[in-house]
């Protein structure tokens, strides 16, 4: 159990790990477990949208996804030019003498192979947890995402998730809660 | 897919909204996206641990437990003294339209009433969030989490949950990466 | 005393919360002990420009209509639409067994039924405080507020808010100190 | 109606500034904005108190009483060895043209003189919003507070404001909600 | 060494302190020490683009010149009407004993002069990490900064620091990193 | 000129990136601007120390040793298990073009070898300015950098870092300015 209590502590500094891509962009502010919340409601959605995927898988990949960001820190685009990371050996080292560490481990090798119907959504909900924040920063009045979210769009890889950003793209960041107030913000 | 967007939306609020427990408590802070991402975390853990429950339904459940907050906003133990929040009419409002948003009302009412033992589950993956939470804070320096943290064990209802809670007890904060450094910090 | 030091100790956690209906607005940022200060600060002024109002009313209603945000958290137009807060019950608790309890509980309801010239007043401050928000946002280059101000000024009730508005919409949100520095910023 | 716009502006950017006391002290935050409603609200209550004193003037006094800071900036203790502040010609150039300018300068001078019932009150009010925080944070853990809290009773000059003191330094931080929860926080 | 140790923590305190000019302007935000960053940075290029000019006396002097704000606090152009330091006591008391205080004194009084060729440079350096973040908060969207750049411009004296803000003024924030990233951003 | 705009623009993103041992320590936080300023004013004290050392190569190795984190992101000790940074890379992309990009490199890598005097000092003047960051977090009640300050101390290689080291231990945070204030804070 103490393996347990270890890896709660692990996933836990998530919180406070700010996203550093934000930093370039100049606007917008999260912490990876934010970002992995994101992405893991996204999935959450997807699965219901694709009954046939396997949901379980889908989730679980988006939920941990970023888990070896503990041990490695957040890394960028423009990072990722000058650093290479072990993952794997950041892996062995969170999950050894763990019961379900392989399985752990397999499941985001899996989502970073990307080459399971699963892993294409889970990135694509990665990407869409970004698309998501730089559309709200548009709505807001910031400049820079307005260049960066084509890119961003440009990565998507299923037919769903393209689907999702162009609702994304053509919604307001508040319209969900606007029909609620009736004549009045 | 516009309802996709903005369900969407709606969920990415709770990464603006403060746990207002840490207000009380008088250290630590957390939204309720990063809150949601850990207690999402201990559920896909719990189920590892107990191969017979629904892992989708827990860590669907822990995902979503919060949710209603976006429009109800976040209330703690004193607030709900003093307010009733009718969170069907928000999950009402807030999944009209969706296809699949009776079945998430429903999981999420499963949490709240806590019949299951999925949910009892869950239910405790949201305690031990804190109590993670209250841990790091007393091994940090703070006081007020010492007067806090037997009344939250005291709400465990699964001996999983409270297994793990006296793991996590019996864990320093930064156990799981000072075996990482040999000699030095 | 100890009933005193209560009720300071209570006023005090307004400093903690955030008035969440920024998070919606996405941009901006006040405790509602500051918003607090706003408003008190305009029933101030309004009370200069009407010398037949009860200054001493208006002014401590203003200072003190937040209050039961202690115990019920701030609640917004969107989460007022799903919740329900019982104000009456947590000033009684709050007050209880202080001597001036049941005028400061009557002081609030005052402002909260607003029949009175001076809750007239106070509301309209409460809402000036936000036009004033909401003016500086739009000048710094935010987009939201843009929308939200023309609604904000429908639910001033009085000529003397009514001319501050005006007066707040006219004024670029620096002109008070561009003044002071002849050729330069 | 210009003036008083730029008026209100004016006191806003209390919001934005920060006390620098706490940057000595290692502990804590608090705009000026937080600070001068605590000392309102201090104010208030010792109204209550003594109903021989002229309620309106010591309250208003605690409104505006930190006023200068916006053009003066927040200077402490270690400040003011180095620094000599115009606080006379800021409020000139504050209120030039206002109607009740002149009426807003006395109350400000009266506090800053000390001479009056009101100011001693109002000046332990402000003595006052700072030895609750300081309170709150030895409740907390802080170290540093522990040997600043006698220097700031020390600076009162009340029996009012010692009585107070003294409930305060008596009562926990959290006492006031920890009833409300019968076994349970 | 007592000394020594005194004035390091001294000089630490320029972390807590946020440059007040940022509240007047809306935007953005930054402690003393970065900016003594920035200027450093700015004085270090300028020293490998002038070979004749005292490469340490010119670095030094951005370093320092901000040090006496431990003791004073940020002083802003507004503030300046207002308030005088004498800027000679806070350094007479930081570096009494020290035996370099005198020297340190008097780099941070030319400094303050702005007779020497280095000072003119140190003073431009000091305009330039201002003009970065204008022109930075600018191509993020915001409005203030547009009006303030041309009067920071205005008061560079020197031709190399000319040169810096014209090359700042049409350079994009992120060109830096862009070419890196040859498709995407 | 353009050139030399970015590099400006790289280096100011150094404001924006947290130093993540802070996230792993619980308590303190800071940029890694502001601890290059730190390194960078210990430097300069070391030089005052020292006249035979070369000042302005050890204050610019100090100012300069962080500069690649720009593209690579702050790595800690942990992260330094299981990532690998091409710093040589990400400076040859950063000073590429520059007339004083190679003395620049030269400069950065003389640090990391560490093999000369200056490199020696500048390398404690880096661990210095974290020993005095966990001092002062000591002092105001926080538990982990005890257990971490004897690590940081165990590193310093030169005899004058290890006496202001030693210094500092000795030394309250605040009796800089204790002195100050004769009877009160």
């Amino acid at each position: 159990m103490k393996k347990i209590a270890n890896l709660l502590f692990e996933a836990k500094i998530l919180k406070e790990i700010p996203r550093s891509g934000y930093h370039f962009l100049g606007a917008g502010k999260e912490s990876v477990a934010e970002h992995s919340f994101s992405a893991t409601f996204i999935a959450y959605v997807m699965a219901q949208l694709l009954p046939e995927v396997d949901a379980l898988k889908l989730i679980n990949m988006c939920l941990l996804h970023d888990f070896p960001e503990a041990r490695i820190g957040d890394l960028n685009t423009v990072h990722k030019k000058y650093v290479t990371a072990d993952e794997n050996k950041a892996l062995e080292d969170a999950t050894a003498g763990l019961l379900f560490g392989e399985q752990m481990t397999e499941l985001i090798k899996e989502f970073r192979d990307g080459g399971s119907v699963e892993a294409k959504l889970a990135r694509d909900a990665d990407q869409l947890a970004l698309i998501l924040e730089l559309k709200e920063l548009i709505d807001i009045g910031y400049e820079p995402p307005k260049t960066w979210i084509p890119n961003v769009i440009g990565r998507l890889q299923t037919e769903t998730g393209q689907k999702i950003a162009s609702a994304v793209m053509d919604t307001g960041r508040d319209d969900w809660w606007l029909d609620t107030i009736p004549t009045d913000k």
